[in-house]
């Protein structure tokens, strides 16, 4: 896999991990190429949580160096792009399932099934 | 469990986790709260990973806040404090061991046992 350009803090694997993905928005990004459909800048940015731009921009830059996402043009005049999850990406799938797993139980999230693409408990709906 | 003090982005509970634990510090801290037997400012302080005072403290504060942690004085004169796991804050192991594993086999990472508390395969060792 592609290295990150700045150097890892130390060689626990958790602390490089969070490294490159550690902060609120590069996991949804990855959530929504992986689960909902969205492969768009302007998919992307409407989702729910309405990242800024330059962020979004920033994260698929930072995405695409790491080997985790590809895109490739589907348009000319303006040229826009269409952004893909890299296997490398798709092997984050079992990290955002822990990760919905543990927030749907103690922060009352929902609960995504990605067989079915339907949410199967909203929060508040909790047992 | 203590909500945090902001909104929630959404109803994702994979938005939610990132709330109160996206960013590269927090899970290093419970990390080491769970694993390495490090209970004290300075021994957390200690960490490979050098954590400014001032992030130390306020992550801390915020795991207190959310339920996760348990702080005890353990010394007078001047008071110190022993920081413990909840419950709650044990219920994230998984969600480490899954961190751990992707940082391992993509980022180079070691891979610790806890079963063991040995690190089992060092940066530079993959097969």
């Amino acid at each position: 896999m592609t290295q990150p350009q700045t150097a890892f803090r130390s060689r626990c694997s958790i602390a490089r991990t969070l490294d490159v993905l550690g902060d609120k928005w590069t996991l949804l990004v990855v959530r929504d190429l992986m689960w909902h459909g969205k492969h768009t800048f302007q998919e992307l940015q409407a989702s729910e949580e309405h990242i800024a731009a330059n962020l979004l921009s920033e994260r698929l830059k930072r995405l695409m160096g790491l080997g985790l996402i590809t895109k490739e043009a589907y348009q000319d005049r303006p040229v826009r792009y269409r952004y893909t999850l890299t296997d490398q990406g798709r092997s984050l799938e079992p990290v955002l399932l822990q990760i919905m797993g543990w927030g749907h139980v103690h922060l009352g999230g929902g609960l995504y099934d990605p067989q079915t693409g339907k949410t199967v408990a909203e929060a508040g709906q909790l047992p």
